[in-house]
Order: structure tokens, then C-alpha cells, then sequence
């Protein structure tokens, strides 16, 4: 797969960035995609919601601080953005660990079109209907393969799926990638996931019609740069930073040389 | 113009700002606030927004991430201001993008009064009432010369306007300044321009007799400090921390030596 | 006190630590507690607060940017932990500068348990009765002293206080600790008052039966980092990064080396 294509493509067409997120790590979504040379916007009044969307290239919701009212944009954001192809993003932050959370998940993708589903393990093993817990935000342990977990999803629900953790899967149930770049410190650091899925959906912007590949390369570009920031030194306050700097002067030459990108076998339970 | 003078009377009075602004930079307006060596502060419930404008010193207005409920509390608060005589600054963030946001700043304009309102070149045009738009919260690209844009709306709406920018205007209609400091990379790096508003609030608050001139110092120095943390090393993760760091150890000297405020003739159209 | 055996077990269990706080600090609060080893999550919608609370070990509430929407899911969070016996630490943040901030304090107190009470000396005061001023969230001056206040306050409301400034004094009205670790620097980073407690929220989290002195040890190991993070160069912005690094990486010996947390004599009014 040949990533650097998806990141000169981010870099020469600069795509708006529709977020709709949580109010933890929303600097860092919106840096990161900016990082990248793209343009991010966040807007949730349900007035808005949608004519940003629809002039947008693509939309990010995470569902980290959700309330009904936003979630209700969420919906209104998501039907514009399929309306007009634009891909759509959702992190499903958190799910497992409250009925809401798994409530809310459910009741976007009934009432919207998503394109990516990303979350971590359990997160994705509960909206595969699993019944498995989060601690919070952070995965708790599954017995099942995510990989399978993840084919089966997709193809139930039509979209991409992207487990994140060690390695991770991206999948449409047809085709799937396993990104084996990243480093542990990423889960010392709050926003990181939350960040993975903003260089997905940025990704995802100049490529719509390659779903599997841009998430893929923008996961993987994004990890690139994690694995350099840890290098530039330890702990997870300059990590964050150095992240910033790290994907803002991400070269071809680093990519080629560190891109760790399989395609995989489906393997559908 | 005596920028330095200004600088010592916000680290001598160290004034109360206080802000309705947006969630995604919410914490850089407060930190360059505190920076300044003055004190911010965060309140937007309609039942505490006009009590805390009333003991604050500046009031300042971001409409980054808005919804009715906040536009409502951010009139109650510019209210309380006005019948204090406290200068109020309004980030037009995103005017241009939504109807939303145009709907919004209008109806601020109409129902209080604003002292300073500050936007992008794009934000600007669309305020003074041009057709144009603006990619999210980035500047779109405009026909007309925002000096005489800013300088026109100044004297329509009877306050000061100022355009960020490779250079940046500052007018109220009879006076005009130039403030060509500032650096390439805060175009790179979310919450520079959210930031440039605080800090001319922060300046404001101690000089609301001379709101052109504390305004172009506020923002000089915001820029001076960008470029000397552009100078500590590259990318915008580290530049943040560093813009910081230098507003803080901001000297006369510096101020002195670095300063590119000129005034200008002012053209009404 | 041994300090470094609450530090221990803060690692060894990560526990969650769940947050309703301010949108202006809200990530340093989460990064805060993941430095240390342990799991935040921030979950504030009235239809899940409560759910969050109950798998939660600690729960930390922060008025910083109150709504009456946010306090009602406070005090459902809140309910929720009293009844497992979760310790509910409250940051009384710009108590004294508005009567909206002092109703809700009052009402968060009558209407659940709360097991710490913490803020700087103006808010801690006027939660106490005394008719002083705080600036905006910046502590004014007061005449009593502090210590006095936070034991009478203790007993009257049968919890720990915790008042913050160049000492801190931690009690419950039969003990007190005083913490002489910290630097000036935390005065000038937005935030750092924020992140003491959710330290001490998570330190509360694996000693819910000795809470003044995982509050001390919480504060002590926190200020230590904050000194280290001093020692590694100047400026607000570095300083914040540095000190999610320090408190990272801290260990047993600085820790040991560093301390300066003294019991003291109670004194009641």
C-alpha cells in the first residue's frame, strides 16, 4: 500500500475537517488534523451542525462527553455528510462502560450512515454485541479476536471497522490492513486515540472512495510520527507536543522506511 | 506608539478577563491571559455570565464553538460590561462559514454593545457584509481591502476592528495601525487567533480610553512573542508551549527592539 | 507519613477516577491522573453520570465552568458514589466570586456527601461564611487563618478540607497535615490548582479509609513534581509539559528525599 500517496493528497488539498467531540482532547483533534497541513473545524449547535458538515470533506464524531442534545447533532451532522458522500468517522469512546454510551452508539448508526467505526477492543467488541465492560475509556480485556470481531461488524453494518491497540485492524469485511506501528507510550498519553480517529477522518477526506486504505495510511502516519516523538525523549508532556511537531514534519523518507502496513486475511466467524 | 507602556500596566494592575469562548482553545486563551501575568477567567452560565463581567476588568467574546443558550449568557455578560464601561472584544470566529454564525454575530452587535471586534480577513468581509466564505475557522480569500473593510464597519458600528493577518489592521475609523509582527507558523497551530483576541482583552482592560492603541500592543506583543518561540525551534506542538514561555518572560528590551506597529492612514470607502 | 506506600498503590491498582469538571483544564485533570498511573474518564450527561460514579473508585468535582444542568448531574454522581462508598472530592473553584458559585456549593453539600473539600484560601473562606472576595478563580486575601477555617469547616461538615496556597493544610478536624512542597510557578499555569485535585482524588481512590492522608500524599507527590519540573527550565508552557513528565516519572527517592508534609496541631475556633 502505498501510504505517502494518501499523505501528499492531505497535504496538497488541505480538507476541512468537520469534528464533532468531546471536550477532553478537542485541542488535539483539532491540531493534529491541522498538523497534517488540513483544516479542522469543530461546531455542534444542531443549527449548524449540519451546513458545516455539508461543506466540510469529512466528519469525526467521538461520543467522549456525550449528551442526548449532541448526539442529536451528531445525527443531523451525519445526514448531511451522507447526503453529500462525505465519509464519517465515529469513535465509539467508551462504549461498555455505560448503558448510554452503547445506547448512543446503536441509535447513530440506525439513524445515520457511518463509514468508520473505530474504537479499541472492547469498545469494539461491545457494539459487536458482546458482553464485555470498559474500564472507562480504556479497553478492558476481550476473549473473542478482534480481527474477527471486526470483519463481522463490517460486514453487519456495511462500513469500515478499525480496532486500535497493539496492532491494529482496519477492515470493510472484504479487505483488511493490520498497522503494526505506535508505541506503548500512546496509552500514557490522554487524546491519542481520540487523535488516531481525527487522522483517519482526515485521511479519509481526500480518499472516500478507499476507505480501508486511507484509514489505514493515516493510521499509520500517525503512529509514525508517535514512534519519532518517543524517540525524541520520554514522558508523556512532551510527548504530546513533540507529536504535533513530529506529524507536522513527517517525510516520505520516514514513512518509507517505517511504515510497518500488512494486508491481511478476513476471517469471518 | 509606546507598546512597552502597556505591557507594564497589565503586569502592574493585572486585571480580571474574563471569557466566553470556545471549548477547543479555551485553555490557551486562559494560560496567555495568566501569561501576561494577568488573571483570566471562564463563566458562561446565563445565571453567574453578568456578575462575573461586572467585577472583570475586560470581557471577551469567541463564538468558536457556540449554541443559542451560549450566545444568550454572552449578551447578559456584554450588558453587565457595558454599563460598567468595560471594553468588550468579539472573536467573530467562523463568520462566513454558517449561517449560524453570521446570524449570531449580527444579533450580538445589535443587542449589546461590542468595543472591539476582531476576525480574520474572510470573518471580517462577511461581518462588514460582503459575500464570502470562510473554510471553517480559516480565512477564505477576499476581493476587497480589508483596510477599508475594517475601516468602514469601525465607523458603522461605531467601535474598533481588527484584522488578523500576515499584517494586521487595528482601526476604529479615525486612527488606523499596522502591526506586521507575528510569524508564518501560528497559521500552523489551533488557538493563535482565539489567543490574539485575549491578549488584546487583556490590554484593553487597562487602557479602555485607548482602545486602538492597547489593542495593537496587545496583539504586538502576542507576536513578538510568537517569533521568538518560532526562533527556540521548530513545529507547533513546541511552538505553543514555547509562545507561552515567552509571553511570560516578555522583556522591554524586546518589545523595544522587535516592534512593527505603524500608524496609518485610515480610507473610507 | 509514609508518603511513597499511597504512590505505590496508586500504580498498583490504577484505579478510575471519574471527573465532572471544568471545560478550561480538563485534559491536564485527565492527563494528570493517567501520569500517575491511573485511569480518568470524564462522563457528565445526567443520563450516565451516575452510572460512571458507580464502577468509579474516586470521583472528582469541579464548578469551574458550572451550569444548574451540570450541578444536577453532579449531585446524581455524586448520590451514586455515596452509596458505594467512592470518596467525592470537591473543587470549590471561584467560590466568592459569584452567588451562583456559592449557592451551588452550598446545594452540592446539602444534597450529597461530599468526603473533601478543597480550594485556595478566599474560597475555602467563603465557603466556611466569611464574607470575603475571590477574583474570579485567583484567591483574594483574607484575614482569618486558614487553618482555623478548614478545621472548623471539617468538623461543621463532617469531611476533609484541604486549603491550597504556599502550604496547604489537609483535615478533617481531628488531624492536620501540613504540605510544604510546590512552587510559585503553579501560581502563573492555569490549571495547576485543578490537577491537585484530581491528585487527590486519585490517591483518595485506594485509601477511601484514610483520606487526609492520601489527600496529603496525593498534594506532596504532585508539588514534588511540580518542583522538579521547575528545576528543568523556565516559562508557563514548558512547565506544564514538564510536570505531566515529572510526576510520570517520580519516584520513591524524590519522593522520600523531597517531602515536606508535617502533621500538625488542630485548632478549632
Amino acid at each position: 500500500m502505498n501510504v505517502n500517496s494518501y499523505l501528499e493528497q492531505v497535504r496538497g488539498k488541505q480538507p476541512l475537517v468537520h469534528h464533532l467531540t468531546n471536550w477532553v482532547t478537542i485541542y488535539d483533534c483539532a491540531q493534529v488534523v491541522k498538523s497534517f497541513g488540513a483544516s479542522p473545524v469543530m461546531a455542534h449547535a444542531s443549527e449548524e451542525a449540519a451546513d458545516m458538515a455539508s461543506i466540510a470533506s469529512a466528519l469525526v464524531l467521538n461520543i467522549g462527553t456525550l449528551t442526548i442534545d449532541f448526539i442529536d447533532s451528531m445525527i443531523q451532522a451525519a445526514r448531511a455528510a451522507n447526503l453529500k458522500g462525505i465519509p464519517v468517522v465515529l469513535d465509539v469512546c467508551g462504549a461498555g462502560a455505560t448503558r448510554l454510551r452503547d445506547e448512543m452508539c446503536f441509535r447513530l448508526m440506525e439513524e445515520a450512515g457511518i463509514s468508520v467505526i473505530k474504537g479499541n477492543a472492547s469498545e469494539i467488541a461491545r457494539i459487536a454485541g458482546e458482553n464485555v465492560a470498559t474500564k472507562g475509556v480504556d479497553s478492558g480485556t476481550i476473549e473473542s479476536d478482534p480481527a474477527v470481531l471486526a470483519a463481522d461488524l463490517a460486514v453487519r453494518r456495511n462500513c469500515v471497522v478499525v480496532v486500535t491497540g497493539k496492532e491494529d485492524i482496519v477492515t470493510d469485511g472484504k479487505k483488511c490492513y493490520r498497522v503494526a506501528n505506535g508505541h506503548e507510550m500512546m496509552s500514557r498519553v490522554v487524546g491519542t486515540g481520540c487523535m488516531a480517529a481525527s487522522a483517519m477522518g482526515t485521511f479519509a477526506a481526500v480518499a472516500p472512495e478507499a476507505l480501508p486504505e486511507a484509514c489505514a495510511a493515516g493510521l499509520c502516519c500517525f503512529e509514525i510520527a508517535a514512534e519519532l516523538a518517543v524517540s525524541d525523549g520520554a514522558g508523556p508532556g512532551s510527548f504530546m507536543h513533540r507529536l504535533h511537531d513530529r506529524v507536522y514534519s513527517l517525510t516520505a523518507g520516514e514513512v518509507d522506511e517505517m511504515q510497518r502496513v500488512e494486508e491481511c486475511a478476513v476471517t469471518i466467524s
